[in-house]
């Protein structure tokens, strides 16, 4: 009879939990390395073989085999042909480092889900998710990958899903004046990714961009992080004021700006500007951006046609967006391209890769194509016409001498100036921090105003955002909406 | 009677057809606003009243009126009070430029749908439809957005849907033997956003970066995008040569690498590079980003530990990707930061806002939680692994003397070395491209190295991908490689 094998004394110590939820073969690898990293089971130890150890163990052969395998291959133990498995050599100062380091501080894992921080009135957000169309919406996103899935893996359309594009054409065609072919359609995952592109594709590092301010910030920083130089283009009721543009940067390569509704003062550009817009960039050689973030929520007349339906120059790049017409984390969006770039926007876009998702897109297209749509958008304005309608009441009557309300007719927020009584004591940013602490949330105009300029009192002013919240709870807000700012005018 | 009123000719040749796809209202604003443009309705000319105008088209006033209403609106027309409607006054320039513009060159509208361009073998592909569960995705899909769907629209949720974190972090402990808390895994849309956070949270511009030579050459892009100066560290039997990294930057704020299964070569970090590389990022204070992007993929023995797993410092970041493990265009990815950093991660994130689309997160957790994606795992890993195995088959047996494959046990691609015969005329890249135009896809191992570094013959070979092919295609497929290998050792 052979004689029984001698283990190591801390391979004794081994033992298997058969409660874990750990595979046997698991545990057996987590103890054996940590016996090792430990130093316990010191470098060049020989290891028991599988039969006997297995026996001691309790365990299959098969189970123990997998773990030698699997220290083995991670480099904890080599095997020498006919000689058995032995622990690896490394240095001492590898097997320290385990007990010098600092103890593992894993945060306490989070037993109750947090609460979801509902949005509080008024945030500028979009949709509700009590007034989107989820059951319509879960129907096609089934029916959709229930099929025959082969194009909506999404790698060869590196433009986006074709049925998606076909659709944003029809759609734009319709609802915004503007003639082009899916070809011209770029989709991506919102407008970072747009501005991405179209930078990489018209423009330099060092170039000259128009901005609109005050604007949409996030824009500023994309255009500075790409390396180019932010031109600052001030905005009067017309829009952007174009012969300050040219003052200021003439020669800029590109214009980004938002005709149909300025973002965030709400008027549309007129046309004489517009005119001048596309003057500029025809006789410069600029492009311009239109970046038509929300229009389709106009609640008087029709829709405004984009500029870009007015353009025969080819200088016109759309940005189009679903973050406010379906919802912000659905993370699909558009650009338009002339003609004469569909090629060199596909180049750089296969160059990068598609950063959209492909899961939603044909259920997206489904959507548009069937007018679901299209009712959807006419359901919500005529939603966010009255709860529009409601806060202007609202806040006429519970917050007159302290606030008033701008004209604008479109949109998912108001735009109020502060009235002196208020704004000689506070600045905006001072109202929305008190506002914030009192459970109502409001944007200051002058936090869309880049840093280097100075807008002067007419920079100051309140956003509210009436989109997301039912009429019961604008009501409520606009009551202590009007408390908060009274004991501001007081104070 | 009153006199009938005097019209512009130019208004009594607008007509509107009856056929047309558009509503009436926008013809009628289509065609009035092409005669202002072109000047044949000049500038102050006096628009006829709705009443007469509207018996004029045989229209209804309600129409008429919505079409005046957006011109008005658009600053085409100006309504004087009690005078009536005028063409609004803007320079003959603004008319003349439609007239100079050159003429719009639309692309013509793509009649027939193109064909879908199937990856060619041996492109590198993850998971080929065909192979994929579509029926049980599309029924998860439903199911996730036909209930209660507040939690999905992710606005509150920066870091991704907490189930979907949940799932993650239940999975890096089975498969990884990574212990972490859900708390600790931010969902990105993928490794570029991954890395911008990454670079945000724990880099300045400048700082140095060490990565894989050879390596993931998007990285390389973005990490220089970033500003931060890449530090290509070479690669031997046992993965990134942490010594030479220390003697090339020592001071280095960051390594990026692939321990599981090194990117492209395919070996398994060594235990004694671990140790270094935790050493020295302990010692210096530099951080680790372990890249771990198909080791699902391992057709021997289990899934390797990851290296956060042995991490007791702290100074890991791990990188986990679905691209492979489901496929590319489902664009979600996710981060697991060590303790200390989730709250510094979590406001950058808020900051730059989240990037993933917040469809498709609750249908993969539940795939996840309820086993299937393990399942599928199984199944990928069972079928990659007969198709490597017939690949390196047909590779020996049809292409000995040109090239020999070299030895990996994961992955979903092969390596081959390319023998004397071969590679005495022709490099890698030339051959690659005679590959091409005989219908086969192959990348160079040479295209995998910084442009600034010299492999040498060592980094000549060829990439052959095998997942996303049946075994019939890889057969014949690499019938025509072997006689296109054979022609060009020959020619």
């Amino acid at each position: 009879m052979a004689k029984p094998e001698t283990f190591s004394p801390a391979l004794l110590g081994v033992a298997l939990e058969s409660e874990a939820t750990k595979p046997a073969y698991q545990q057996l690898y987590e103890q054996v390395r940590d016996l090792i990293l430990s130093g316990r089971l010191p470098t060049g130890a020989r290891l028991p073989s599988t039969r006997s150890y297995s026996k001691e163990l309790g365990l299959s052969r098969t189970t123990l085999i997998a773990a030698y395998d699997q220290l083995v291959s991670e480099g904890y133990l080599e095997a020498r042909r006919g000689a058995g498995i032995f622990v690896s050599q490394f240095s001492p100062e590898h097997l320290m480092l385990v007990n010098r380091a600092a103890p593992l501080v894993l945060p306490k894992p989070v037993a109750a889900r947090r609460p979801l921080a509902r949005p509080v009135p008024f945030a500028i957000r979009a949709t509700s998710p009590a007034d989107f169309p989820g059951a319509e919406w879960a129907r096609l996103l089934q029916k959709t990958w229930r099929g025959p899935i082969e194009s909506h893996f999404g790698e060869p359309h590196v433009e986006g899903h074709p049925d998606l594009k076909v659709a944003i054409a029809d759609h734009l065609r319709t609802w915004r004046g503007i003639s082009c072919s899916e070809d011209q359609v770029v989709i991506t995952s919102g407008s970072a990714e747009s501005i991405d592109l179209i930078s990489r594709v018209l423009c330099q590092p060092g170039d000259k961009v128009w901005l609109e301010n005050p604007g949409y910030m996030p824009m500023r920083r994309e255009i500075a992080e790409k390396g180019l130089e932010p031109v600052y283009v001030p905005i009067d009721r017309e829009g952007m004021m174009v012969s300050r543009g040219v003052e200021l940067a003439k020669s800029a390569r590109m214009a980004i700006t938002t005709p149909p509704r300025q973002f965030p003062l709400g008027m549309t550009m007129s046309l004489p500007r517009r005119l001048d817009l596309l003057d500029w960039a025809r006789s410069t050689g600029a492009w311009v951006v239109e970046d038509d973030y929300d229009s389709e929520f106009r609640y008087e007349g029709r829709p405004l046609a984009a500029l870009m339906s007015m353009d025969e120059t080819g200088r016109v790049l759309y940005l189009g967006s679903f973050s406010k017409v379906m919802f912000k984390s659905l993370r699909l969006g558009y650009l338009v391209v002339p003609p004469d770039l569909c090629g060199q926007f596909h180049n750089a876009h296969a160059d990068l890769g598609p950063q959209a998702s492909s899961v939603a897109q044909p259920a997206l297209a489904e959507f548009m194509t069937s007018g679901q749509f299209a009712a959807h958008i006419r359901r919500m304005r005529r939603l966010y016409a009255r709860r529009r309608a409601l806060l202007l009441d609202q806040l006429l009557e519970k917050c007159s001498g302290l606030v008033t309300p701008q004209p604008a007719n479109s949109g998912m927020h108001i735009v109020v100036s502060i009235m002196p009584r208020l704004s000689a004591r506070h600045s905006d940013v001072e109202i929305c921090r008190t506002l914030h602490q009192a459970g109502i949330e409001a944007q200051a105009l002058s936090s869309y105003y880049a840093a280097e300029t100075s807008p002067g009192p007419a920079g100051q002013g309140l956003l509210f955002g009436f989109s997301g919240f039912e009429e019961k709870e604008l009501e409520t807000s606009v009551s202590a909406l009007a408390a908060t700012l009274l004991c501001l005018a007081e104070a």
